[in-house]
């Protein structure tokens, strides 16, 4: 991105005070933005850092009243949180799917096709009869099996894996060294103590505007799909098991896991670390707090859960703060015990 | 897999009753399997799916009587279940080991020999003085480091690291982006509070049929072999430090973790994000529940633990169901204390 | 490696007993050397592992008096233990460093240099406008993105990625699938449920010394930088949110986690396993046990942590030998109220 403050003005329909004609390269937290960079002033508790930023740019409500003298240039907008969001997204577009066509060495199989303003990064790997939509960026080390489609807009990045018959919707975003599609773990105890692997033959579907976090796994179903709703966001290093379903718009942050065949519905938010058990349910709304062990269904809608294994966080945090109690009860009750 | 029914037929010594001139391209479950697979029906409580289904074909016990009139086709043989698992098995051996030959660009170094039906992708690296035997599937992006040593049959998925002087065995299944042999985490506290890190020169042994999931790590020894011995499997997200043992036919569930030097035992069972500190022993047959910290050796056979630190399951289930009337308790206690 | 033992005994200044001519390739334990390997004895408790080690050479102290004929050779030197330890460490900066040059095809941007005695692996791929230092060594299907900086001596280990503008220090590792710089975890709920990205535009800093493990992440900031002070050692399977900041030579073992903005003090221990929530602040020197959910600022310096949510550590143990012993509290305090 290069931009002047006067270009930059325009698309936000400000006023420029100061030089417009400084350079922007990038965009920064008004107390640390470098002189390349344009910042924002919303909030009037910063208001001081207005005064020794070394940002060339810093757009302001346009009635701000300065109470000094101002180095920087100004850029005056209706409303500067919104203006600079805007900006915000269009650098983010900018810089996220600037990159275009195809780099070599890449490899793409036989029967494969992909829609127009694709990237294709150097030693990445399509395999045979994969539909890959428009605007699509794959990037370094990524590899997309066989059979598998992607929709328009959605990033593979760096080394994530895609494995062969998996279904990507549109506008998702898979993060580094992800794996969609793995084998899901199941085995079958033999008598001599061993295990056999069963086969695991179906695959992982992503909706629309599904984020997978880095190093994060799902595998593929049994037999059928694992399946990943609308608006999921997953964070990274998480596990999802074969043949779960995640509910519409369902948050899931860092290093969680949701074992085998268990169902998931909409809106649920999910701590970090929280481990939930296979083939169980876990009702609309719920709300898991860090850490908690979910070993049975969660039925009610809205219900918020803490500890492992896990129940009403209320009644989790009141019993664990007697917990903290226990030495001296314990000697409460010697003493009760003996006078008794 | 393209094969007419007719033919799926022949390998199953079964009888075809309809049209078996209709191509299978695809398995899959009779309530949801599409025109171009095949099914099953074992159990007569999904009977009602056989009159729906759109599968090509199901696969039915001989003395099966239709209550209605049937638009699939069927293949009658003695044992439907049997007949389909030998189905999938022969599927799953089809699809994971079809590829053969090299895809370039890949790389092999000086000194390296791979046998007979060996697949090596596009961007798959092979080392100096690697040894590949027969039938192994190298993927896309997976690296070898120098001196590997890899049996016959096994896989190495896409994007899975294989460093230097590790030792893989026969049917074995690495899968994607997981890591062999990276460093163990060894450092020396130095006198002005930083760390030194202590050289760590051993290698991983994988022994035969030893499963390994997506975006596992196991480091290599400091010195000598960590060893994960016959059988075992371990899935997705796991960590296992440096020195650790691995007995036969131990199972291991997502996101738990082994520290260094710890010794586990022949069919023990760890479920999702167990922990195990570092240098215990954990006995034979032993079974460790979900989120289980494992802070001392255990040492009796068979037992199975809970909790963090955990002991036996149904003690910790048992004082985890007293711990929720805690806040009550601490009510009586007082009562009682006051009247005392 | 393949050196004389004559050779070794040159540069550890010892002097040989027995044959000196014998070729070493490796090193390992006394108990389980091989013949191309040397070892060392220093705690005459393995002194009996002496007269049956099939290793080539042993060192041992200058003053050391064998009970038994010894069949290998002895190299005698002032201290066994230190000049061993010496022996390690230039095994590992050999090997670790021996590879030189660039492998094909591999690829390098626009506007992008190198130092000195650089690597850069087959299929290593490098963005635009970086800067890489002297004995950089840049394993196969590594990923450096646009604008990247990286120090002197650094390792970017296979799969490894570092996404654009992230800056690396000198004397780093990073470990096979580590993610460096991938998107914060950022979303604002929409009015009809659904998540909307917050642009993730800032960058991760790693300093000087700083360990990565294998698949461990670190989130860039959404503005600004995630900072990993010089000399922090991470393990494998960490989870590092964005705008996180860890002091000077804080340790964290596997699988643990740090929510976004929170920042860690110098010289933290954090075990294997252990969760933060974001926004906090850890004091210098706090040591988190294994598993530990930190779900409040640590403010004490030195302060030792365990449970969830984590409180001091003697008194979660005294607390928890209690709860161990809840059901007969139980049955206690109903008696007690029965004949109140």
């Amino acid at each position: 991105m290069e931009f002047t403050l006067n270009q930059i003005a325009v698309v936000l329909e400000g006023a420029v005070e100061g030089d417009g004609n400084r350079v922007i390269k990038t965009i920064g937290k008004i107390e640390d933005a470098g002189e390349d960079a344009i910042s924002f002033l919303s909030n009037l508790k910063y208001e001081n850092h207005l005064y020794t930023t070394k940002a060339a740019g810093v757009i302001v409500d346009e009635d701000f009243q300065p109470k000094q003298e101002v180095a920087t240039t100004l850029i005056r907008v209706k409303n500067a949180y919104s203006a600079f969001t805007a900006l915000l997204e269009e650098y983010d577009k900018y810089t996220r799917f600037a990159k275009e066509g195809v780099e070599e060495p890449s490899f793409i199989g036989a029967g494969s096709t992909t829609g127009t303003e694709v990237y294709r990064a150097a030693f990445s790997y399509i395999g045979k009869n994969v539909t890959i939509g428009n605007n699509v960026k794959i990037y370094p080390h990524a590899a997309i099996g066989d059979n598998v489609t992607i929709g328009d807009n959605t990033v593979i990045d760096s080394g994530a894996k895609v494995y062969s018959n998996c279904i990507i919707g549109n506008n998702c975003y898979i993060h580094a060294n992800a794996v969609i599609g793995s084998d899901g773990f199941g085995f079958a105890p033999q008598e001599d103590g061993s295990y056999k692997r069963i086969p695991q033959l179906g695959n992982v579907i992503l909706e629309d505007d599904v984020n997978v976090g880095a190093n994060t796994v799902v595998d593929c179903a049994t037999m059928g799909s694992t399946l990943i709703k609308q608006g999921v966001k997953l964070d990274n290093l998480i596990q999802v098991g074969h043949n779960v379903v995640i509910g519409k718009n369902t948050v899931i942050a860092a290093q969680a896991g949701v074992s085998g065949s268990s169902k998931i519905g909409e809106n649920v938010t999910i701590a970090g670390q929280v481990g939930i058990a296979g083939h169980l349910q876990v009702a609309d709304k719920v709300v898991l707090g860090a850490q908690a062990g979910i070993l049975k269904s969660v039925k009610q809608e809205g219900a918020i859960y803490m500890g492992s294994p896990a129940y009403n966080l209320r009644d989790y945090f009141r019993a664990y703060s007697v917990f903290k109690k226990l030495p001296q009860m314990e000697a409460d009750l010697k003493e009760l015990k003996e006078n008794a």
